[in-house]
């Protein structure tokens, strides 16, 4: 089979690889029919991500079709169509017990970092009864892509873990898209006003279609003037953070209101300043999370019943085999105005 | 000045009063500008309600001015536009504390009801600082008429209470006011699925353009059989019950799934028979609540910005002078096609 | 192998039985080291419950060592002692996820139900993985039968969904195994007050030494005013009921004071009267639970730390082939003065 | 009256002042029977607080005796003894109708900072009926005195916050008076370990007696290894800040594990570094809060039925007249083995 291995930093190539199999019985071979790109796909590319060996297939996205099961598997039969999260449960270590899967102890975010992943033909799938889902007949299954990863973090660690609430004034920092998942989803709780803030007017403007109130181009370096300013001074209730660098991150410490949250999904590299000597007295609450995809079954109800639509994200598609030129386009992500690529096999 | 005075069992009159004036430094004296009825005023006017003495003057609903204020009061001046809440809070009483205002030592439920009411041209507000809320200029104060009772009940004892969550089946059983209240409100949570059951067609019909996704008339007694052909089997995530009366309350604790909530609203006349043996080991949840008003601040805030139209449930609107053929209207309600009736100075 | 085994009502034997083998992948077989008898066993012997068919082997509590693993499981090894928990889970159904185990697709209370259970030499353990706990080397394991079922059930069903928190004046009504466990586990949350009911003045005695503030035999029907008097006329935080008939349940209900909680452990065998036309203002919340035993792991830790001490609840001790006596024994409670029997291979 | 006065950085004096006298309705004067010395007012000593000006009146917690009231105090007469809360409250603005005194629009932390203050023979309490608290006759008001200020701070900072549960392993970093009472408050929710770890052995000793369970002497730099060590690897569940400068607070960063809470009670004169590059991935949630004393009235039910026993925190006492030394005393604490010095009138 085919499959996109990363070759050291700023190496890889669609390549033929061994097709999987199965080895454990709690294992599923999935063939792939739809995958995408995420940005920590281009992190990895770049060498920042020490634990990704080169020789590994990357990518966490996708739906398939199962091609193969273990004798244990009990959720799927061969031939169903079933949703890939990006994290692998194990679904009976203490983490996974708390549904706390993303630091399963045999699982978590492994695939397209530890083991091989998405973007290739088929990919093995461990503990598949709880590190996939089921999609129904007549599924958009284009929509569903989105939430293997995006949605579910934007929604887990940024809304829910932001207690956005109804009636609260919201500021996403980072309209990339994880920030308009975050976007998308902080509106299943109704906040009066939702703040956008990035350096990129095309994202800006796409943000306010997707139910922005208010956009600010930080690019002057007055976000925070402006966020006051929008908030007669008072700030607002939650800052979502997603984006990665201290910037933005301490930009989000300044503008949280007393008894607010600052909610980070951003994966970052270096060290934050966080100004204690003015927050030990703000009742305010600073979170982190990596997406444990619990909120997926609730996220496929809503894509289900029309409250949510994912494929407002796409922008961009391709045939698998252009997964080359799919990463040219999302690398360029400004000029190409992308968001989210789709590939199909 | 003009009240709406109740005089024992099917007595009522539109007659001359007191004007009221301060006695107390928390208290303040409020110009109607607009009211409402509420189901409720129809039990008092039927005898129903032992607590309300012949003489008093109903109605715990409406905006109004300030005419006059304590000394003691510091949240409004004179000639403030002000929504009067149905909940008087003293705020400092323990349950004042823990914001169950509707249980304040010193006020809770006695507007229209232990002291005379705001179906006046003026009323007499105690503990203004807690029991009124600002309204800014601008504010369309018809709407926000709606934010005394209704809108606060339906969303804390109904939506609050019944736990509802984005990807949830909800069932409200009684789509009168309160129960259209639930509805709209529920929706600040993206539940997938809204069922509305009543025995009035044409509410179900008005239910539908509230958001309901589906509508079960109950007059054959088929309700329950058909909630859980929709629901597969399961049952519903939370049920709320806005009528009162035995047969909903069983309704909805027939059609509530494992780990659900029952949520009741309705102002009960009777016991209800619980079946314990089948629910003991159902993991249900059943609340009943008096509204505290406690989120009335925030239903505000999503009146101002777009994400509620409590105009909606407004269908008829009349003269305060108009208020005895405002009640024949009101106490039609079926035939009349009514939900809420708004009474103008 | 020995087992007792369930012969229609009021109809038991101690005898001979195939010794289980493994059937799936996920199963154990454990040989019983300790085990005892639950209240509900004795209600399976009077017939009452229609799900345990006659042949069954009965029991859903204990401890032992694992003599054989099918291939999948992977917590455990041959030798390891486990802890035996009575709701068998999947922990992969979309019950399991929510850690709902009581209501697992595959699973919940099978033990000693739907399946042969512990009240034999050897058991077999489906879903082993998720179904049994390990015990460390020196853990006192005649403790650890307690956190088979009554421990988690008194404190999952009455103390968690009772929202007992610091400060809190607790009633539990019933001070059986059950009602006991309620009473050890709610003083983790440190109430001020513990109201225990019963109407054998033994175990209100016994009540007192586990950490009850005040006892009252409800011999004469006046509980409810001795609680009022004891609270001032405010009533309870939180009512625990602990023994499953119509005037328990009743009697919590009339006790629960505005904002309060009644929660239900209590097996019932019948509907009871829901008093809806005073409870509908009182802002409570009722509720009913079948354990989940998601707790179980804490428990464990708090025994480690002795922070528990379940030996407390250990009345009576007996030769696991003297169970056909240690049923006389627990079945004649009050006289015999048993809490729980404990039985040894 | 003679009140304990700042004269400015390095000054202070026991000297003459004026009486307070009612100036709003709200107001009371209480004549101080108890007061004490915190570790805050040892920081003004020094000039590290701008915002409490030369002439004021230091002091913030305290029992007395109502000595005159404003006409609109209603919860309190001439006489009774009351709990000065180290917070005023208003009741009526935005921030304490969600129950965050301390950001009261109108007061919050202001006693012996804005205002006049406690160490003093008479002090004006504004908002009397929401910032003070009746003590029955008969209640140990020594005890009480530690309600002011330092309990609901380690309670609410620290335990809640930090969302202490059964079973968990807690660490507190610094063992002094604060640290102390997030010690004795935490065991309200039966943590299984409790790790206190600080610079001095004496406190170390006491932090024992009070139900660590183990403790650790910083001096060496290896307290993360120890803490390591003690949990076999995988952190605490929650660390609680009790210092208030940069090491601490990373040392608490350093020891959470996945899904864990750092809860910062200390107040902070400097920014502090945050390796969101780890942290960003691992669920963990940092808070903040200035004590709301919004469980004040718990705190002292729990002193009254004996689950708290404030008395140990006292380790010395004088008279009123002697606060000069009493200043000494507490300003040499590790040598005089102070914790906490109580001022009696």
């Amino acid at each position: 089979m085919k499959a996109l291995v990363y070759h050291g930093p700023g190496k890889k190539a669609w390549e033929e690889k061994a097709k999987p199999t199965i080895r454990e019985s709690t294992d599923a071979v999935v063939k792939i029919l739809k995958t995408t790109i995420c940005g920590t796909d281009l992190h990895i590319m770049k060498g920042d991500l020490a634990t990704v060996q080169p020789g590994t297939t990357i990518g966490h996205e996708g739906v398939g079709i199962i091609e193969e099961l273990g004798a244990a598997v009990s959720n799927f039969k061969k031939g169903d169509h079933v949703l890939i999260s990006c994290i692998t449960s194990c679904g009976k270590c203490e983490n996974c017990k708390k549904a706390m899967y993303s630091h399963c102890d045999r699982g978590g975010w492994i695939l397209g970092n530890l083991i091989d992943g998405t973007q290739a033909e088929y990919v093995l799938i461990p503990y598949a009864d709880n590190s996939l889902y089921p999609i129904p007949a007549g599924a958009d299954e284009e929509a569903l892509v989105m939430l293997s990863d995006i949605l579910p973090t934007g929604f887990e660690c940024g809304v829910l873990k932001g207690n956005v609430q109804p009636g609260d004034t919201l500021a996403i920092v980072g309209a990339g898209p994880i920030g308009m998942a975050a976007l998308l989803t902080s509106q299943f709780f109704a906040p009066s006003e939702i703040i956008v803030i990035d350096l990129d007017d095309n994202r800006l403007k796409v943000a306010k279609t997707f139910g922005a109130t208010h956009t600010i181009n930080s690019a002057d370096g007055k976000a925070r003037d402006k966020v006051m300013k929008l908030t007669n001074g008072r700030g607002v209730d939650t800052a979502i953070e997603a984006v990665g660098i201290p910037a933005t991150f301490e930009l989000c410490a300044s503008i949280v209101t007393a008894g607010g949250h600052l909610a980070n999904i951003g994966v970052h590299g270096k060290s934050v300043t966080l100004h204690m000597e003015t927050l030990w007295s703000q009742n305010i609450t600073i979170t982190t999370r990596l997406v444990d995809t619990e909120t997926t079954p609730m996220l496929f109800k809503n894509v289900q019943s029309g409250k949510l639509d994912p494929k407002q994200l796409i922008t961009h598609r391709f045939k698998l085999d252009e997964i080359m030129e799919a990463y040219d386009t999302f690398g360029n992500a400004a000029e190409e105005k992308a968001l989210k690529v789709i590939l199909t096999s």
